[in-house]
């Protein structure tokens, strides 16, 4: 029988309806010739040699005079931090022009050495390159809000092979993530606790979605998922903001992403992925009623008329099957 | 230059990106040597002739005893009407069943007749038979929101060839619809008007988004299309809700859908597309503040993290150049 379920933060009600269902293996990607990647390509703008057809980095993770994590200005963004962020009308309408930072993390020199793939130390550089752009840029008063994602594959967006990361800051909170930051506020007004907070205990208590619960993060299937394998990671201590993670919770961070990414790559084989850190606005990076935390989604499935149209998404495998698919699957 | 633009009736923001840009021409969909489908096909269950491979139809409209569309309940959909719709807790967590009510509209007996190929009259039959099911199942005391919408093609999430759309009504008016309410119900109370009435009016004034103005219906792309090619259907006489559309305006606009749905075909060489019809909750049928209109959304861009982390929407192509190339159409 198909149900409905709320996502008790947002109150966002999704449909699981594992009578169609199909089993979490019946998605996994079919392997078209799968195409082994070389570690360097001459025409590679992120590939180790080719550092001058990028912009100068605005921050380097070296080793013995080898970068292995650089960050670079994208200058084929949409946003770029030369424009104005002053709001204009244009007779009843209202636009600015597209002031914004848009930063490249390219995560290793090896053109074939997707996180999944990386020893540990690798993702800790990439979370510490993370870190080190969202503090520096967080000072930058015209900023609002800034956005850490990464787009694998051509269905989640990206069309270049090497391994990267993006963030983009906008000097704009848009109403999604404002209703999203109130809806926790409201509830912490009424119930004196952090929403997320109570949802992490809530998971544990009733296990069969936890993947992963390790000393600082617990990784799961969310109750309303919206679709299969939908995946987040959260912080289990209290932080409303990505900026604040500790050196301790950077270590634990990196080896859960590690693990999770690799058992979505061998589970799933491989398949394209969106994943996003979802931080508070800055001005509110210290607050008791928002948590910061990841959100993995691959892209197995297409949301259609109905999702868009009314935002409740119809979710074909139950996110108990997808947990203990995952569990399953060997790191 | 980008641009950030704002929806004035959800405040919602996209950026308008030319500078990336592309050429509307650019994102016509390649032919990989076009399938011309048959009038019948034997297995298809939308067929003529195959009517017993569908459940007893809740509606026909019929000419001579030959029938032209057909609605009948979805036995695949997720959501049925033999559940109940009572919320439950599950330890802190909230779910119902899948009550619901879901039909497909079978729109022709033809099996390769979608509605851009259409005679007026056809799609006139179309359009009533939406019009017949949305005020039969708006007298449901369970349901609290009607969404007819149509997907075509496998990018849109249909894998059915023979047209249909569907009809899926919820006994649940998710956030973001209650939230795009709210905000015009708030921007009511502010200004006195209804701030889809304005839009219009700032859309006929401004002029260079209008595809098509009928003596009824507003065609255009928005100032703050979220994707190339983002196309609005808006009557131009305040209505809250589809179910109220009259006789002359069914006629009227029928045409128009007709119209652009064509000019998206011929122009974008028969893209996917989603295309839902959106109306205020049930309850809010006669409001001054809020006012239906249907959104075609042609699958020609994909929304990466950015875009689902944040809700603000980077667009390739500015409105105005999509608006100049569909005027230019022959339909």
């Amino acid at each position: 029988m198909s149900e409905f379920r709320q996502n008790i933060a947002t109150k966002e009600w999704v449909v699981i309806a594992p009578e169609r269902a199909k089993r979490p293996e019946d998605l996994v990607k079919k392997t078209e010739e799968k195409k082994e990647l070389p570690d360097r390509v001459d025409k590679c703008p992120f590939c180790i040699g080719n550092e001058s057809m990028t912009p100068t980095p605005n921050f380097t993770v070296s080793n013995n005079g080898q970068w292995r994590t650089r960050v670079v200005p994208n200058k084929f963004s949409a946003l770029q931090p030369v424009l104005s962020p002053n709001r204009k009308k244009t007779g009843e309408f209202l636009k600015a022009e597209g002031y914004g930072i848009a930063e490249v993390v390219i995560e290793t020199p090896k053109h074939n050495k997707s996180i999944a793939a990386m020893e540990i130390d690798e993702v800790i550089d990439v979370v510490i390159t993370y870190k080190n752009r969202y503090m520096e840029i967080s000072k930058n008063e015209k900023i609002d809000l800034i956005t850490i994602f990464r787009n694998h594959g051509v269905k989640a967006g990206t069309s270049l092979e090497h391994p990267h990361s993006q963030i983009i800051a906008t000097p704009i909170t848009p109403p999604n993530i404002r209703q999203q930051v109130s809806q926790a506020r409201l509830s912490y007004d009424t119930f004196g606790t952090c929403i997320y907070c109570d949802m992490i205990k809530e998971e544990i208590a009733q296990k069969d979605r936890v993947v992963i619960e390790s000393e600082y993060f617990l990784v799961y299937e969310p109750f309303a998922s919206r679709s299969p394998f939908e995946t987040r990671i959260i912080p289990k201590r209290h932080k409303s903001s990505f900026g604040n993670i500790s050196d301790e919770e950077i270590e634990n961070f990196s080896r859960v992403l590690r693990i999770i990414l690799r058992k979505i790559y061998k589970g799933l084989n491989d398949p394209d992925y969106n994943y996003i850190i979802r931080s508070a606005p800055v001005e509110e990076s210290n607050v008791k009623y928002y948590h910061w935390y990841v959100v993995i989604i691959p892209k197995i499935t297409i949301p259609a008329g109905f999702e868009i149209g009314t935002g409740i998404f119809i979710n074909v495998i139950p996110p108990e099957n997808c947990t203990k698919y995952l569990k399953e699957v060997k790191e």
